[in-house]
């Protein structure tokens, strides 16, 4: 019976709440931590028990999810009296957060010094999507352990990728995924620039892009964000976008690979930041493009 | 009825002789000319007549229809005693080569001040695509032109985009159509090496992307080529692709807007010729970005 | 006797007067010709002859200097009954603009097929250097054409280096100076911009360079105009950086070698002219980085 | 009596040994302290003291110098025990190092804290600059700290430059410095490349730059070691320059403040490093640009 994994989730966050939701309607019995404590409390009236510390959370635990904001708010939860000290022989830690190619590795490390295991798993998908259970799942480590996972990755998702066994692995490709979405924004930004400027209406060139080559979910989305400028409310934060470009750009610098358009990707959001973006949807890159050919936006 | 009108048909490469094929079939008179006699020969057998010259095949049509490899070429066939002094006033020159913007707008120029119109219609497609009417046409200039011009686009065509009154807008959109399909290969290019140099399995890496955020065609078409390595035979030549950016670039030093991504793309291709490339697709960036990071290529 | 040589002198601008005025007082026979008329009236007084086109500046010359802004301008004088056809057999066409290295090329053969000779020279210096002899000229062509340009090239500059007997090397060269001091601006627009964001003081930063590692007239120069932001009046325009560096990358294109630096500067100066700058001197590319980390300007 | 200041020197490589020995040659006593302790062996017969820990040098002293390779040995010197416990109140800690803006802003508080206070200096200069006294010292912190910090900066170099009560400023001129230098190389790189495959000799192009527009020894040095293409022995290793960019780039995002300059000579050493030249002094990433160009290196 799969429902039989006792799971610890810890980051109850825009993701982490649909997610642990699922779980719960699935019948898996769910033991929640959250930094804020209203959004734990949220659950429990789902018949989540809340824990009083991280540790606790994963005290007894088969299986400890951390879905949380960045590498800092992981090492917090594991660290130190943490999930890692109380998580059992044998258990698993499944990250799925979009965390860091070396905090991955050296969580690997820690937990098996531990004698549990870690596994990574991070997801592609907006809250909408989580609440669906229409999530793409990127997991990677020990194929056993990863086994284990199954009954979860299917309550939460439609679908599960295994690239590896090394969890690491997984955080490569959810960053990839996340500069190639980037380069999205940015390829259209200049196109739009190039086609504003000559007089082209931003509405019909993007129906043509959309309806020909480009016809994946990814350019219409953004392409219709940067045709109306829309961007606000956030979908993803430009500082988030940050955040994962320099994920991105740490990884090729440790692996020694030259990523040229995620340094111009990079560059472009720090000139949102620096110019009074940093609460627009990363998609508004494409402004700063617009702006450099002296465009009004 | 529409096959009345009387189409000159001048430059019958590996793309102008499916799309004058078809004109045929539809009942057009179409009277040809090209470069090469022997490419020209071949389709009289399907009723078309051969002129000796340019000018000859434009004397007395209502429309001549010009798909030539670049500028060059189709300055050699306009000027200088060619189809611009030819072409009977009233009649329309329709240019469906991807040439420059500075071009489309000089021959504008030239026509009007002849008393004939100039059309331009650059396509989005590859000869398979011409051969069986699935075109992309992005067109621009008067109403009254393109409207003319309309049975010829439904005889070679699946869809007309309308994008403007001045023709060149129609080659900005044609030359971005292209760079965003560069800026595509390029960000693949990217993490495939990320990946590679990571551990992941490029194949089941292209599998992912292409199910989930990136499902529209140039990603599994190119992401294939890219994963697989199969840079021979060149369906786009490294040349060719030289040609297209720096047409992007051109234009938009013409209209004063800088575009990174493609001064990058730029600089990829001119490494990939500076090491052997020339006679690659173009998708072979990608192996740049591969050698960047010390990976074999 | 080196002043038996009979000079035409093409180009009366703002470096073409000096220079001529140059050879006049060294007692060189100069003809002169200028597309507006008054600049040469004003070296009519000074001895020069005045000739009524370029062909009949250059008929009965030994030797046929061109000092003009551009491409364009070189063509306009030369071809089509200009100097290429009216240069005496066995004179010299010494070209000392700043062009392109394929029009160096291409003068090459139409001179030598007209039984003249091209030389290429350009040089660096404004025009205090020009009119106080303190030029370098970078000269390439055959040795001997080399050698009889001698006495001109002492005229006119404190120094002559010869590198090589291609005449387009001589372009090469200058236009890599242009790129280098091109480079040193982005570069000082980059570290200053941090520096001010990072709250010190522009004009000790300067000091503090120039004393140190960067003692080099260029950062001297360049650096306190971007430190006081003196872009007004121009010492060289906009414009005319974007023309020297699109010659850097075109003469980079046809030789396949990729310039990233190049292209960065590329898109500033293109970021600088959409948002008004046209007219400044070219070191405020430096602004547009101050402008991007979000600083006033 | 500026000599009754008794320092701490924590870091004795090539840079710290020389510096130490010439405090201790002007009559300053030195507890001296260093992981590999032969470095540190060396320096007792000329009269320094040997301290057991970090710490244990500190102790006592008005001044502890600390002269490291990075941030990360610079941590391990200063916390958990180290000097930031031992070094008594209203003492200095005055990091030499090219280290982070962050931890230089993070030890600026981590002393407040503790009584003491944190002066930030790095140097521009080699082993032999050391050596001879002629190292440019780069200080920032409050005043009162710099005048007491004079005798020794004017014990190991030619010239110190106050740059504001923020220690943290040094670190951003410090790393800006060394941005200029990588960009000069860079620039080099590329001109280089085109100069080759346009035929020009490099031996005479640098002379030419060098005796005209360029003649700061920034450019005679690495232009005569690109030129001759001689990266062995590295004076400066190319993971070093990685440490140094990357640091700049930190500060960079840190501040907002985008910097594609710096990005461009990141891929450049990351390719470098991928294609096997780590231990190369960092000027080869002008090979690198050869390479792109599909010259021999």
């Amino acid at each position: 019976m799969t429902t039989s994994l006792r799971v610890a989730f810890i980051g109850l966050g825009n993701m982490g709440r649909p997610m642990a939701r699922n779980l719960l309607a699935d019948g898996f019995p769910v033991t929640i931590w959250n930094r804020t404590r209203a959004h734990a409390d949220a659950l429990t009236a789902d018949g989540a028990r809340l824990a009083a510390t991280p540790a606790d959370a994963a005290d007894g635990a088969d299986l400890a999810i951390t879905m949380l904001a960045d590498d800092r708010a992981l090492d917090s939860v594991v660290g130190d009296g943490g999930l890692l000290a109380s998580l059992p022989r044998g258990a698993i830690h499944l990250s799925m957060s979009t965390v860091s190619v070396e905090i991955a590795d050296r969580l690997t490390a820690s937990h098996a010094a531990q004698g549990s295991v870690f596994v990574s798993a991070p997801v592609f998908g907006r809250p909408e999507a989580a609440a669906a259970r229409k999530l793409f799942v990127v997991a990677a480590g020990p194929q056993a352990a990863l086994d284990r996972c199954l009954p979860v990755f299917d309550a939460i998702g439609q679908r599960t990728f295994r690239v590896g066994e090394r969890p690491a692995a997984a955080n490569v490709v959810k960053l990839s995924g996340n500069f190639l979405i980037a380069s999205v924004i940015e390829g259209l930004g200049e196109a739009f620039a190039l086609a504003r400027k000559s007089g082209i209406d931003p509405a019909l060139f993007l129906d043509l892009l959309t309806s020909t080559l480009f016809t994946a979910p990814v350019y219409k989305t953004y392409g219709s964000l940067i045709a109306e400028r829309r961007f606000q409310p956030a979908g993803f934060k430009m500082t988030l976008g940050l955040k994962d470009v320099s994920l991105v750009l740490d990884a090729a610098r440790a692996a020694a690979v030259p990523m040229p358009f995620a340094s111009v990707v990079r560059d472009r959001i720090l000139t949102a930041i620096a110019q009074g973006g940093s609460e627009d949807d990363w998609s508004a890159v494409a402004d700063v493009a617009a702006r450099s050919a002296g465009l009004d936006t």
